[in-house]
């Protein structure tokens, strides 16, 4: 079976959601965010976990369902707390509607998400929303985090990581171990497909993080050296200041807190330079690599045939834009 | 047993409770909130419905701890919709940190609530869950209601009901539904203590308005008048707004908008004079009697001796001041 029969029963399943009637004012916003779309990656990573371990993955629509509007609702609140403006191009429901509106359509999903996890069989159930509520609990933790590194003046890479870990990266392992506790597979077994979503989730937000620099603009669909602009502290940032001559600290320094458009091109330019003098791309590349070497070590743990774990493997290395 | 000795169980159990360490802006609110006390109603009846069915209630003592975070992520989350700068004479979450930290730590809350519940047996967990999910999505649709009733010119009686109903009463009610299930009540009594308890929460929040206005300022324990200064469309202003003759409809429109504090006697005297004149303390009354002996025919219907159901009908005569 091909990855995209999975995409559209997925899609189909979303589809079918409903998520309540009256008030409206609490429900349409719930409609909206659902509906801009993104790219369904976790829901389709539940799909996956559970297709290695049994083709038939009709159990696992409903909590896949689950985890996507699970993570849907951490993108409402969290649009509030970043006060951004645009998600997937469109106005925030906080901008569209208010922060009131966020907060409480926001506080529904969520329980909206635990329904959705009341699908699971009945033997599985307290197993599969004792691990959800630790990674929800932990993707707050990692919110707060990046919220406080924002205000710090100094954070180490190993402090970085592990809010991105939290952050992000629990939520993509969580997805693949809900998958293969699904279908009932060995609890090795799903705490390496654990481990292994992890590790992509760290790798693919250190791409996102290095892509913002060197990404090719067209195909990234951004602006290229956004996290720059805005002073945001990413793994590229955190580790050129490490390593930062005098010189090139203050190169950096100086062109904090100017985050205004006009003057955006000169202070990528600046600190890009910066960048590249100290081999930031590289060394970010070594990193990815590292942690998608050790995703992959944990996929290869998994008992089970190669053929049977390819489409995982290939969604990640996708994910990655990497042939191998 | 008394009821003093529950109290003190629950009081235990809370003071057990562990949300999380790490990052410490993220739990010191959680903390906070639960150390400000109050009256601790919703869990105690989470007891006193177990008690009702079998005395050994320590199976109950989580799950009523449950009820009591949930009942207090909904009031941190109300206070920063409400822009409420003071919860229970103390500073509120959101004015103590700030708006984002009080989004973030009721999200954990939330996630704490669902994990106190996984306390339960769990044959009983897809249910409880399935209760507890519709009355927080209840919760969260009174207080949607709520907001957009303040904004609107008009509204009715059975619209307010029916937003202090979902706001307020359902998780009174769920809170003795649930203490019933834990001790395995026969499904036709859990219902009816449920229906006890929305209707005694309905009668309880009718009083709460009477007081604010009729109230011995104090035993209340708040300004008198406060929801008339603050217009708020209470049980008691909307019934007069009902029946108001053109001039005291004058009277009452004259008023609004002027919450100062230097005019708030003047107001306060102005508008209870018109609800003197139209008898609104009686008409209040007569619909919290309604309600509350609507209630009790519930409590009537419960299979089981008078003697066990005395504790719930005393505490709930209590809740209301009166003596039978």
């Amino acid at each position: 079976m091909d990855i995209s029969i999975l995409s559209e029963k997925l899609n189909h399943t979303l589809s079918t959601l409903r998520y309540g009637e009256n008030p409206k004012e609490l429900y349409e916003p719930i409609r909206y965010i659902m509906a801009l779309g993104g790219k369904r990656i976790r829901p389709l990573l539940v799909l996956l976990g559970a297709k290695m371990f049994d083709d038939d993955v009709e159990k696992a629509l409903l909590p896949a369902a689950a985890v996507e509007v699970f993570h849907n609702f951490t993108l409402m609140h969290d649009d509030i707390m970043d006060k951004a403006p645009l998600r997937r191009g469109q106005q925030t429901v906080h901008e569209k509607w208010d922060a009131n509106t966020a907060i409480l359509s926001g506080d529904v999903m969520l329980v909206r998400a635990y329904e959705l996890l009341l699908n699971v069989e009945p033997e599985k159930l307290p197993l599969v929303l004792r691990l959800f509520s630790r990674t929800a609990s932990e993707v707050c933790e990692g919110q707060q985090l990046d919220m406080t590194f924002e205000r710090r003046e100094q954070v180490s890479i190993p402090e970085y990581i592990h809010m991105i870990t939290l952050k992000t990266a629990v939520l993509v392992g969580f997805s693949l171990e809900l998958g293969a506790i699904l279908q009932g597979a060995p609890q090795a077994d799903a705490e390496h497909l654990k481990a292994f979503g992890d590790n992509v989730g760290i790798a693919f937000q250190l791409r996102d993080d290095l892509l913002d620099v060197y990404g090719d603009k067209a195909k990234f669909g951004k602006q290229v050296g956004g996290d720059i602009l805005s002073d945001k502290k990413t793994f590229l940032m955190l580790t050129a200041l490490e390593q930062a001559n005098a010189q090139q600290r203050q190169t950096i320094i100086g062109w904090r807190d100017k985050t205004d458009e006009s003057i955006a091109g000169e202070k990528v330019k600046a600190v890009t330079q910066v960048y590249d003098q100290l081999h930031i791309r590289q060394q970010t590349e070594q990193q990815i690599d590292l942690y998608f070497q050790r995703a992959l070590h944990h996929l290869d743990a998994v008992q089970l045939p190669d053929e049977r774990k390819s489409m995982v493997r290939n969604l990640a290395l996708q994910l990655m834009e990497r042939d191998s």
